[in-house]
């Protein structure tokens, strides 16, 4: 392989002749040989395009950095966006915590591809513009890495999370419309309770996504915070008179999102609550969605030995030795990806709660694991949604029979007879193996006409 | 001991004469030896004790229960919240997973407790008003249990977390205050960066807890619904029309809080969600406190060989042998604090994540996880501000020293020299152990002049 | 209330007149109001005591403590492991991290209890022996109190977990035995699957016990390892020649467990990697616990419209509204304490982590979390085999009913007749809501004679 | 994109021409578009090839499969196992839960592959060996994935993070050896303590990691048990007489590792505690790992503000902005790997917790958790010694320093004056900022030569 030489402040440093990068991301490389190559997420990557061009222009307009100079920037920034250069960030997530190092490696793609631009060969001559001097202008790593990260992770979660979300809330919705009156057994402890309709039961799934997106978009405040401007400790040492604000307005412009800049910069080094914030708000929906996914497969359990109320899309054979097999693998994705987030949660907690001083050095793998849950929660409900949840329907048969054949019915009776007499109604029933009405007419406690009149489970589903 | 016999619809069991309980509570005793007795918050009795007299007033205003029971019921509630039936909740946490024990428990304590107060003796005639059909008409523990625990959740967090956090927050605010010109050298990395004020880093810390508060009452609107009025699956069945509203009402007045019934019954039984969230804002706030009394300690680590720059009070000899030694305990118990917090925050979350079918059944463990990490954050922040934080003073000379020795005060030169001579300013003081200034002018880079003018910590501190 | 003044190194403090213990002990309350008094387990004062009596024993023989102080210790140590003085230890878990405000508590009531036991009354007179240089000679808190929490939890694991988890174990393997023969449906993705045993079944419920208690026991070495002879910092300052060995002697001898002085006392005070294996064990039997009880519930669901397989006893009534039902209590309070112990985890990671440099100041959150796991491990598993494991019953006739009622049995006819063409009368079957044998006839692959022969599910459960 | 028509029992699907693998595989990239596309780890695959090869033998040998069949079979995965197939293998870990397409995905490639080896074309004519039939032949997704993912696990732990951690080991012991008699001043709860050699220190972090090798060697005995031959269920149903035996007798010959049959295929099936007991160990590894790397940071904080005891090596700019800054970034990538390896711990756990029945359908994400942890503490390991641990060096000077300047050598006064003196000294010498010695003459209880006898931190550093 051909090699060019590339210097940074401790000397040279060969790098592959066709690469953009330059000496710091090539050490890197060299010293952090952990897990596989180009882990660090490419959306951080993005993130870092935008934050690059937007201090340009700020710097620019601020009159630290020529108009020349912002636009080649602007350009390479640009090109990144496109996906052009994405195999010009190798760095992996187990790095400098404070993510230097794709800092670096943004600004050293950033000088030579502009160098490039400008007609230039890279690696020969003086750099048309400095990796250090003028495109971390105004910057720090400890300040562009956070930038980045929440530039990312709020993308990720307006653009895929929270629609994949409402997508699965919404056909839920529609199924608890369309099943609004299918009165089924209620199951309390996994045993049988009183009536309520499918609609109702998925109308709780329906208020957990609700109460989840809720919960998500509260933390979306915190994350439109960007550190930007605060450069190495939050001073903005470095940065020219209104640069926080502006190169804020910037990048929303840019991106399209709510941006601003943070209120306390020593916070938006130092720690990294609004990724812990966030991704508590992702863990919240895991647990909902681990809860609804869960009780589908359990309702759609069988055909013939297990409940067997719903009916869920068969998409695949389903064994690999049991011919004829469906099973809920949607379902099992989407709880494989709950687990995967709960771990992440504590990922994120445990990194989040390291801060020292003026930095947390947690930064690449906090971001790594929000980012990932993020597409995780947002791909996933997508799946289910599209190859299971929309779907779904009811075993009306399975679900009348098991209905008609419940002692819990007798609830009904407690305002009629009370309590103790009701109970002794479904213990009989329950021993003798009889039917509720048989064992409430042995026992002398109502006629069969009250039975009738009061023991109606499309009465029982109740105000809700 | 003397016994007396209860009853219940399973039949007799002998229960200590001079206890207000009944048979299922002591089935319950008998049933589930697990740990010590009483784990059973009573902060979650208290939620009953304003629960059950809810009931009793709407029961009567709805026309279901006579006036005399309500007051009765009510009167005893009241006695509970007195806290003069303390020691007639002797069940654990590690039962029936709906809490229906517990219900039972408070059930039947106003029941026999009620009976007395009509003139009567527990175990003797009619009971006066029955636990079952009385006490516990129009709910279940379905709906109840989960009503209790938000309460008492709700209330230990208003009561108890929020002042002391925010208790801590205002004495690190007066601090950030009153040291604001105070310049010292930032940490990054660990490692030498460049001047704030205490005041900037204190303010960060004020930032986070902030940021923190907000969350958690961000998360107080979930927790305010309240389920009762779903009874046993959510369907309200065998209460009167009107009536979840109503009790909610009742409930928000008796308590002072802002109590409403849950939009949808069938989550709040099944899912606990709002558990979920509000735990998750005090992980959240856990977090910071462990990045602020961790950086407390570090900062005041010492006396001679650490960074010694804070001096916190001396509230207790340190070492039972190293004479003269003073230890930073506040920081030390409310980090441990923390890492019960990210533990009970495990708990929520794997109980949270099992609701089956129209029940969660995790619920006592879930609400005893919350009501501690709502105390111990609000006790320790107490603690920590009493006896630490509202006594942290600079080292001044300390601070002066270290300051005034550092390397990275050469950021300053990066915008007049470039980047890449002031590190080699670094680097040769750094090697030889010489000053910054003396590198500088050794290497020609600056005349004294300029490097007194421009290389000033205390202009480096910046606009934050 | 009636005080005395005690006095230590930093002055006097008021306790009360009928206290046994001393000046810092009564700081630590004043100055630690977190959380309910009293919550440090009084199974490490336990551990306190016998690491006092053997350190008393072992500064005696080794010359440098006199007969008559060390039986006055060891009379105290008696008294302490007796239960007489349970209600002199009133200190938090959340105080200093190195429990060094506990073990004073040791201290300070040892010396005056034994200025009692001499004759003379407390708060009067020079003390007959010294809380710091006599009780606590050649000791530390933070050398003592990591003894102390490994005594403790040692025996704990050995008194309480491993018999409660080895009495649930057996009454399982019985069960295995005693049902080996009654053959049922298998359920692989919650999907009917092809035949086994409910020997076999509850085989796989014995076979994880068993790998989970040989996990518990491997990790008992490393908790052998006592840290007491490393005083301060685990250089053995201040301790005489040999001491750290005997010590641990005197330990064993008085325990009557194998406990050792620790191969490096520098890990021993610094680390506390021995809880973290131990409960990441703890953490593994929660695991199987909870697969095992929950499995145990749904195959109990019902009575009428769940799975129905298996019948557990009615111990209480299950319902506080819906009369008759009878619910899984034991499984969910074991599941409940399967939350919790992995809570527990978290918080003993969290905790392990941050040692830092020569000590680990998260002592006393992580002992109290192992205990508690420990404990309620040990207590569910007795709870949940005394009232359900012991008393589960096969439901035969729903048994039979649901596996003639299999399709999965067509897997018998794969090596016949080839996977695809049994997954088509699988398929036919199914969807024709026919048998399998009409399916498998009316498709022509087999004859009936063939189907008789080749389909029976007492000749699938197979070699295992 | 040409495609080929594959069928299942569920029908036809396009396939990219160019591409190995069929029908189901395909279904599987249709239906599960969850994050990256190909996460399933290849380790695993290559887990599949060492078992189908095995299984082929055993097959063959027991007489149900030609040999012709076998050695297409082997062949196939000799070549899988070269890394010659590496892009046919695209599936994600979000799939079914049992990795039934990951298994069809491997059963699929070796049918096709095989069918050109044999010369055919695929696409046309009858497969040469069948996917299902042949690949397949005594097996089931639900043995062989688990079987795959302990040979995956097994191979990772043995090849990688056992060297790793060891590697780490060897080079700690050796500098705890090399820096045996450099004394200096110890620290307990972050403050000046009594003094101990850089040996001693170090050697507890030495301890630490052996420890953590044994505990982690003390779960391969669970991890070695396979499930395979257990099938569908645990039964072994459609498998030859002794061939769960052979078959591990064969992967343990093909890999060269001691795997054995599970002795229970129940719970091989059904539950995966031997990954949650091997994750335990890697978690506690984690633990160790970041109590090392964060001493060893501490201690080389500075260079002139922090502790600055340890020199590490400078391995690359260490700050875009701050010139000259050298930061511990090996330290901080393999922090950050404990934050991640301690947040698959809950993965792991709540994949684990949760098998249902006969099966846990969580075996992708924990298999791909417990890799990608053994993966990254054994890398991580390897650049913290490479890059950090055998380059560092004691700063002598700064050591002495701060050695002569504590007031913790006071300890060596207690068994000569007491511990209440000995406090009075190192208070006074505190407050007026003098010498241990000027204190102590000051205060008339040493004369200047038994402080000079009795002080000498060299004695202090004792027996251990």
């Amino acid at each position: 392989m051909a090699y060019r030489i590339e210097k940074d402040t401790m000397g040279q440093v060969e790098v592959p002749a066709d690469k953009l990068w330059g000496a710091q991301t090539q050490r890197s490389r060299n010293n952090f040989k952990i897990g596989a190559a180009g882990s660090m997420p490419l959306e951080i990557v993005y993130g870092f395009a935008y934050l690059k061009k937007a201090a340009a222009y700020t710097n620019c307009e601020l009159g630290v950095l020529a108009e020349e100079k912002r636009d080649l920037i602007a350009q390479v920034c640009d090109e990144i966006l496109d996906g052009k250069h994405d195999d010009q960030f190798p760095l992996v997530i187990w790095q400098t915590g404070s993510g230097t190092q794709s800092n670096m490696n943004v600004n050293e793609v950033i000088a030579n591809r502009a160098h490039q631009l400008a007609g230039k060969t890279i690696g020969e001559g003086e750099k048309t513009i400095q990796p250090n001097d003028d495109v971390n202008k105004s910057q720090s790593s400890n300040d562009t890495f956070p930038t980045g990260m929440h530039i990312a992770c709020y993308q990720k979660i307006v653009e895929n999370t929270i629609p994949g979300v409402e997508q699965l809330r919404n056909t839920l919705q529609a199924k608890a419309e369309a099943f609004k009156d299918v009165v089924k057994i209620g199951r309390t402890h996994l045993m049988d309770a009183t009536p309520l309709t499918i609609g109702q039961e998925f109308s709780g799934y329906v208020s957990q996504l609700d109460h989840g997106l809720k919960a998500l978009k509260n933390t979306l405040a915190h994350l439109s915070e960007l550190a930007l401007g605060g450069t190495a400790v939050g001073t903005g040492l470095n940065t020219p008179a209104g640069y926080d604000v502006k190169v804020a307005e910037y990048i929303a412009q840019f991106t399209g999102l709510p941006f601003v800049t943070a209120g306390n910069k020593f916070e938006a080094l130092a720690a990294h609550d609004a990724l812990v914030e966030t991704h508590g708000a992702l863990k919240q929906i895991a647990v909902s969605l681990n809860k609804i996914a869960h009780d589908i497969r359990m309702l759609a359990s069988g055909p013939r030995s297990g409940i067997g109320e719903l009916i869920i899309p068969a998409n695949e054979p389903g064994s690999s030795i049991m011919p004829g097999k469906v099973n809920p693998t949607q379902a099992e994705a989407i709880t494989m990806v709950c687990a995967r987030v709960m771990g992440n949660d504590t990922t994120v907690t445990v990194g989040g709660m390291q801060g020292h001083f003026e930095l947390n050095v947690f930064k690449p793998v906090m971001a790594a694991a929000v980012l990932e849950s993020a597409q995780l929660i947002g791909d996933s409900c997508r799946s289910f949604e599209e190859n299971c949840a929309v779907g779904i329907e009811p075993n009306y048969l399975k679900i009348k029979s098991l209905l008609d054949n419940s002692l819990m019915l007798v609830t009904a009776l407690n305002t009629k007879i009370g309590y103790y007499k009701a109970a002794e109604i479904a213990n009989k029933a329950h021993e003798e193996g009889s039917t509720l009405k048989e064992a409430a007419l042995a026992l002398g406690y109502v006629t069969s006409e009250e039975f009738d009149a009061w023991v109606k489970p499309e009465d029982m589903v109740g105000h809700q």
